[in-house]
């Protein structure tokens, strides 16, 4: 095994800035996350280094900047010369260990006074990663099947007000979405287990409705109940899930964190819905934290099964390339074929369908409105049918004027939410 | 206890920088994180609103900038407003749920268009906080009587290089050290359980050294195993140190997260050694992320023992001033008196011990140093002398130079690191 492993390489590509020059950055870069002290010290002979060390793979120079993005670089320069860097390690430097290999990919890097800004853009694991991780155990495919909703997006809603609702008033809104016609609802990431609506009544309240639905219509909603806590603590929720044939686990991934989220999808039962909320404090700034492609690969390491991109025409601060970015991510083949479903949120009430499709050309997506579904003039039946509409236009080609002439409830939304798209 | 959950709150200030009115954008964060969404729901009466919304309780306008911190607030303008605003929630939100806690506290936030910067600075718990979190279990207290130091800093090193060694050679480099009179040593954050050296071997390996050190010099060198890894994992080898009769189990606390680093931590049979690497991601922006004083209750909160706040003239980015206030913070009480180790590093030889002590007139410290011990030209036993030697010169108030007149392992010191300081 050992040779084996000697052979296998993680690489990672990084956005850099630096005031020096960009290939010592990156030699410090590979240093520093494999063997880095400030001094040489007896025993690093040779041979151990050349084993272990952390290897530059590529640089491409890019711009040049003639503000630092982050304070505390040195020596400070005239120029902030960036590049793109790969550094790959053997596998045998952390084994199959996701927070160590979190650790060497981010770790100490961000600190380092050679840099005036750092990403990590990408990173690609070899094929043994695949016997070692399950990904996500049911994925886009199984979320279909647990929902029983093929070609074309599940549609997707939010329980709110977030906080304040009790375990009755929240499955009295489950009922009525249901009854509209709703895929998927989810708690919301602020409510988890509260005082005013504890988990477990909740659970009980919900699913008696979900199941008489069931029943009665032939269609399983999923719900995403927030799970988020401490770790028993959502091990018994899942539990109360579990045993009251619900679906779904949400989990604020930032929040509760990789090891303890892993452990979650571990199990195996229900679908686990990754909630990113946290997200914009790793990602916001262009040169700082972790872009989305990285990210969602960690996460489908640890198994989760949906995962939060935000939307076109988003009410937050992200442009469309970047969401278009990340949904595409999540398509992408990793760890042999394992998938993830996007969640398409924010903002959203079936106008940006159009623009969700001509730039993606995928309906594997979790498509979740808010207001867009609640606040409908014809409540949240016509909510419902209305981005459903939507979505059958953007696919048929028809501009969302176009579909309004022919439905009234689009035709409604339009009037409404046209203005805030 | 609902009633007494209604009255207690939890309070959040936040450095924010926008393109509009403070004042609005204060009332935005608030709306955010407790009910938001683009329009109003039935259901979100006025009286539930006014139970669970968070309230604005101050606004302090600072300077403004002309160019924005961070890319994509909304309206883009010509001057973009500074502010430190304090938020404050009901309990009764999210009980004491810390995920879901940090979720409100954080969460979306980041992500809003109305800021075109957001910083959590420091954030207030109410007293019954303390009656559900225990916080450290041994902190610097429990870190002393497990190690029979008082009156000084812990010295401490970080085995070198990172990784590449077997058990066997570590233990050796262990064996050298405890005989050189550190009290403190630890696993790199990059070494945990690879297959060139497993981790119970390891403990096995240096336990023995340590045991056999015990008897014979009557003293016990806490060593911080690094367990980071799947939750199973971190168990098992907590079990592994427990079992050997170590003392500390080590953390990478950003990689592993909070609810299974909070797991490992309420077992309380080892003090736990909190690595903040990846820190940088989360702070080197002035106007995004977590301030230092609040990122280290969060972990007070889960109950680390000891926590990693950089060093006087660092080799990393931060400035003094940033690691001064740290160190501060964690000698702050919290939750009734809990305190956290503060342990200084990088690029430490024993050079900073004046200005440390100058600034913080603390020795509650686990001061470690690498090269500083490991390169120096006595040996480690030098090393080990002359911090301990510069630690006794800056409380009697002698300068470094004066110092190195005294005792020669410090001269050879000064002579050595003196110039990279």
């Amino acid at each position: 095994m050992e040779r084996c492993l000697t052979m296998e390489r993680v690489r990672a590509t990084y956005r850099i800035e630096t005031p020096g020059d960009v290939h010592k950055a990156a030699e410090s870069l590979a240093g520093e996350q494999s063997s880095g002290t400030f001094v040489e010290v007896p025993g690093e002979d040779e041979t151990l280094r050349n084993r272990f060390r952390a290897r530059v793979e590529s640089v491409t120079e890019r711009n040049a900047a003639e503000v630092p993005s982050l304070p505390g670089s040195r020596p400070p320069g005239s120029r902030y010369r960036r590049a793109d860097v790969t550094v790959s390690w053997s596998v045998e430097n952390f084994g199959y260990n996701l927070p160590t290999l979190v650790s060497t990919l981010q770790g100490n890097l961000y600190e380092l006074a050679q840099f005036s800004g750092l990403k990590l853009m990408d990173f690609e694991v070899p094929p043994s990663f695949a016997d070692r991780f399950r990904g996500p155990a049911f994925g886009i495919a199984g979320t279909r099947r647990l929902t029983g909703v093929e070609g074309r997006p599940l549609i997707g809603t939010i329980i709110k007000p977030s906080v304040g609702l009790s375990p009755e008033q929240t499955a009295s809104i489950v009922s009525e979405l249901a009854g509209a016609g709703v895929d998927f609802i989810k708690d919301d990431e602020l409510m988890a287990d509260p005082p005013h609506s504890p988990f477990n009544k909740r659970v009980s309240a919900v699913m008696d409705v979900l199941r008489r639905h069931a029943d009665r219509a032939g269609k399983r909603v999923m719900y995403a109940f927030n799970i988020s806590g401490e770790l028993d603590t959502m091990h018994r929720h899942y539990d109360a899930i579990v045993n009251a044939e619900g679906t779904c686990a949400m989990v604020s991934i930032n929040s509760v964190g990789l090891a303890a989220a892993k452990a979650v999808c571990d199990r195996g039962e229900l679908a686990v819905h990754a909630h990113r909320n946290g997200w914009g404090m790793l990602n916001r700034h262009p040169l700082l934290g972790i872009d989305f492609r990285a990210y969602q690969k960690l996460w489908r390491l640890a198994g989760v099964d949906q995962i939060h991109v935000n939307g076109i025409a988003n009410k937050f601060w992200e442009p469309d390339d970047s969401v278009v970015h990340s949904i595409e991510s999540c398509l992408e083949p990793f760890l042999g074929g394992h998938s993830v479903m996007p969640v398409v949120s924010s903002g959203q009430w079936g106008g940006q369908a159009p623009e969700t499709w001509r730039r993606t050309r995928t309906l594997d997506l979790l498509y979740m409105a808010g207001g867009g579904i609640m606040a409908h003039p014809d409540g949240p039946a016509g909510g419902v049918r209305a981005l459903r509409q939507a979505w059958e236009a953007a696919v048929a080609g028809l501009s969302l004027e176009e579909a309004g002439r022919r439905h009234p409830e689009l035709a409604r939304s339009i009037a409404k939410f046209g203005g805030k798209g």
